[in-house]
């Protein structure tokens, strides 16, 4: 790399090292990345085509490639991987942990994971299988199977023995606890390893043990997984199969990275980003169609509401002014509901609530409904009667903001539970859904009321 | 508590706890809250009152009481901590880890805090008031006080001493790593706890240690620090004050729990709940005015936008159909940029793109805005036709909404990055001040093209 190159792409470091990758200069790929630093370093890779990630991975090393795949994350990662040769492929997630392997195969789609599979060590292969299985934001999911489990029945320098014999294999585990185990295989104690440096050799695992330790089934789901470690302070988590065989160990960090993973998802569908994350290096295609398929629904939608305007051209073209009220009544009902959506998911999200208690929601968004609605309508109301100095539009859009936010408050706070019972998806979902009831009924409102009362208003 | 009582109440358990508040039955609070689990335990809490809550935290013992305050989380349990006798929430802190304690703390108000400390165990007091120095999402911020550091003269045998003599104490730490320091205190090296069990008694620990451990400044920001943890996959981080002297560990549980409080809180404000966490068992006053004060914002922009409108009275009452295509094109305009916002707050949260990159976002964004505003204007003119008969009238709300398709997705990427950079929140203002340009924009282009060829629409 030529000092004026470095120089001039200091800033830019991903076009030095697309640069790099065109020339297949391993070498130099690997200093380019070293170089950067942790952050930098992903920031210019998720910044190169998806053709130059994809020749990244190949000219690594499988291990430097398996770091490059833990930065890039197994959501961005996965379509890359998905276009390597198979070998390669599976040369990279050998190199994976455990759980990250399973997280990696289960985003790729089940052909290419397959392959994949096929070309991996037998018995990794095996292990990434049996975590597949496992429902992905469930402690069978999260779960990591290395850790450390002895008989109950050995002493304490059987284990510093083969702890000794093994230090090159442990040193990637994330040892936290020492877990003892009964001849079939059932989880029957916990030992710190600490505990171990002060015992006598001859004591018996047994012994020493912590007995009945606590232990998550592979079926808990994430919020369980929270909250266990929000009320234990642990350091990690034994999983077991339903008869209580010993099968992983679920760290807490990784039931944080979970959580932030599922809120990001959430945060991009509820502003209508489907089918997971969306950078700008991703391909145009694949950015406008994501977005568009969401865009269509609302449109449909959107135009089915507005029919409503339709029904009103007389009152309309009688008193224009409530042309102009029509889209603020729309838009501030949203913005409304949209509130009470955003709580909602959240409480959904926390568990502090449970999809069958909408009454309950609904009592708790009416009053606020009631007095935001109030507040606006007036809000409103004086608008519209310093502007035209007509009392009656005053009174015909305010109560028909202050109505239509009491409508739209309550539906946005009930709707996520709703459509979480019927098992549709509440981010994605409960803001088209939202605007078209709440434009339907806030035209219907503004344009019925005005209808009634027209001669009062013929004037403005 | 009577068997009646508990068997009505066992789907609505708070209901219990708060009626064995009311009586002051300690014992009977205690059982009931480890009768609960973890994860019904939380969601009765926090569906207390906050009078109830507070009455929940003075009748426990303050260790358990800590335990409640752990589970609730800092953000929710401020407001309570706060009306508490300082002496009782200071008896509660001192049960807290050292970085909880500037969590909590921080979160209370300054006054509260302050006569909190002034009642703590002096030493506690001192390391709270140097956490609370630092900056809430820094590392600082987030270290944790308690650690195992040993001077680098020392040997093997005298740790293990150490550790023996006080494991009680050690207990409570998060031990990853035993770290050596030199006179000056300043980070020398770092050891696994395992390493000590396989070494001589006699070994020096500046012999055995690794040196130039990896480390972090007090300053570092909390990307930097998921960075971190992302491309080296440790177990915690020291972190370390200007002048290199070893000051606190960084777990990356922590890491990962600050960025997931991160994401809520931009999660929430990009709907418009300002102000933190907004819970159904808040007051009816603090949620409805904390949402009103975004919702004020909104109305007076919204008023302004359509304002538009009203410049083009003749127009709409020549050609009524406008009226019904308004709300369509402000709200289609507003869901395309929604999306264009929430990539943009989502890279910038990822650090993958910085303020001053607003040209190519602009250019990223443009090819999507015009993909996708080419494919809603279409579909928007054929809606038009269908309904009117009149090519001219699809024409003008086609090519208004995908012009302001246009418009809207490119504002809606540049605008958070230009918030960000005069340090305003984009997460809170981007959604209102997008809609009422996009709204005007979208008004202005469907009218002013409609009142250029108005006699072509007039059969209309």
């Amino acid at each position: 790399m030529s000092d004026e190159r470095s120089r001039s792409d200091a800033n830019e470091p991903w076009k030095a090292l697309a640069e790099l990758l065109r020339q297949s200069d391993e070498e130099g790929v690997r200093h380019a990345l070293s170089a950067l630093g942790a952050g930098e370093a992903v920031r210019a890779i998720l910044r190169l085509s998806a053709a130059d990630q994809n020749r990244l991975l190949a000219v690594l090393e499988p291990r430097d490639a398996a770091d490059v795949v833990r930065e890039m994350g197994e959501e961005l990662v996965a379509d890359v991987m998905e276009d390597l040769p198979p070998g390669t492929a599976a040369a990279i997630v050998d190199e994976l942990p455990s759980d990250e392997q399973a997280d990696l195969l289960g985003e790729m789609d089940r052909e290419a994971a397959e392959a994949v599979l096929d070309r991996m060590a037998p018995a990794e292969a095996a292990d990434a299988r049996q975590l597949l299985a496992y429902a992905p934001e469930t402690a069978g999911g999260l779960m990591a199977t290395e850790y450390l489990a002895y008989p109950r029945t050995w002493r304490v320098r059987d284990v510093l023995d083969d702890l000794f014999a093994n230090r090159d294999k442990y040193a990637d585990y994330d040892v936290q606890y020492v877990y003892v185990i009964d001849d079939a295989g059932r989880l029957a104690g916990v030992l710190r390893p600490r505990d171990l440096l002060f015992a006598p050799g001859a004591d018996l695992l047994e012994r020493m043990m912590i007995r009945e330790p606590l232990a998550v089934e592979t079926a808990a789901p994430l919020e369980k997984l929270k909250a266990f470690f929000d009320e234990h302070h642990l350091l990690g988590v034994p999983v077991t199969e339903a008869a209580g065989r010993l099968v992983g160990v679920v760290l807490p960090e990784d039931v944080e990275e979970a959580a932030g993973r599922r809120a990001n998802r959430q945060f991009l569908r509820i502003s209508g980003i489907i089918a997971g994350e969306e950078l700008r290096s991703m391909s145009l295609l694949v950015r406008a169609g994501r977005r568009l398929s969401w865009l269509s629904i609302n449109i449909v939608l959107n135009v089915i509401a507005a029919g409503v305007i339709a029904l009103y051209q007389d009152t309309i073209q009688a008193v224009f002014a409530l042309a102009v009220f029509l889209p603020i009544i729309s838009n501030m009902s949203g913005c409304s509901g949209g509130q009470a959506v955003a709580v909602s998911i959240r409480e959904l999200t926390l568990g502090l609530v449970r999809p069958r208690e909408m009454l309950r929601v609904l009592f708790k968004e009416a009053s606020v409904g009631l007095a935001n609605g109030l507040a606006l309508g007036v809000l409103l109301a004086g608008v519209a009667v310093l502007w035209k100095g007509n009392p009656y539009l005053g009174l015909v859009v305010g109560a028909a903001l202050a109505a239509n936010t009491l409508i739209s408050v309550c539906l946005g706070g009930v709707l996520p539970l709703v459509l979480r019972r019927v098992k549709l998806d509440p981010a994605l979902l409960s803001g088209p859904i939202l605007m078209a009831v709440t434009d339907a009924c806030g035209f219907f409102l503004v344009l019925s009321i005005a209808t009634r009362i027209l001669p009062r208003l013929a004037a403005v």
